[in-house]
């Protein structure tokens, strides 16, 4: 129970310029350090493993951009869980895959 | 630090029926038993309070529809936070219609 | 066919200051001169209406914040639509309000 | 002007079983008729392309759970437009694993 996949986005704004690769490079390594599963995406980062490691990434992540000297931030989370067969990042693609 | 204000959306998935709106009211019960303000609106939920506090209600509601039978949760937080002055509701759609 | 209830967000990133209102105020502005009821919330506008009147309404208010001098604007959608029975915004609070 | 990244995904609500990759193969099918670059995350796909040409492919991938027998669906695009350069799908990640 609690195994998830799920999407992370965070971004700052209000920052002097529209590049964000800073942030979200400190975001990715700042991910390392959680028991997590991780792979970026051109639209954000999808995370595996227990949805309460999810979150406790999500808390720590969320302030990086504050450190960074932003002012406002932008944090999403978006969890996909299935519990009648566990789901993996893995898994999703190949079962889609399959079909095609 | 970390007062927020937050949208989210719980949506079990292959629930038979399109009707969802016995989850969304038993996941609104569920938030009233946080130190947190809520508003419904069409396409979900935005609460005000301490991230943490947002936290712990998402990890509660998303476990609902589990418990009413669903057996895939897709679940949805996405957090607005602003460290020169603190974001409330009110407040952020106040200054939208100063400027209408 | 084609009756909807949506969300839209418009956020323009690298602005140098971190409130937003001034876009989200032209957003809202732009947005009556399409054949949709909105409603703005704290965190988005939710639309109702024709899904091809929606999708003409997000590529107009895409292009405000860079009108007004933004480089980079993240632009969201989510589009909600039943074909058993049609949706409305009230409708659907309504369901829940309901239940409570 | 309109060069965009953006996230496509597609959730038919209401289905009897909780797995949705036939709806997501066909989605994916269907994709490959539209003038667009497309990747399959495990969240969702990420598109690059004309603006235009997105919300064409939206409008199209929108109907399809429907017509697979689907009663409510739940579409949802995030776009990334960027115009002091243009953004790609590449792009974004490499620029963000330089940093790493």
């Amino acid at each position: 129970m609690g195994h998830v996949v799920a999407e992370l986005v965070v971004v700052p704004l209000g920052t002097a310029t529209p590049g964000l690769s800073p942030y979200v490079a400190a975001v990715e390594k700042a991910l390392e350090g959680f028991d997590l599963k991780t792979v970026l995406t051109p639209m954000g980062t999808v995370v595996e493993g227990e949805l309460d490691e999810v979150l406790r990434a999500l808390r720590a992540v969320h302030e990086i951009p504050f450190q960074m000297g932003a002012m406002r931030v932008s944090t999403s989370l978006k969890i996909d869980e299935r519990r009648d067969r566990r789901l993996s990042m893995e898994g999703k693609v190949k079962a889609v895959r399959e079909k095609l």
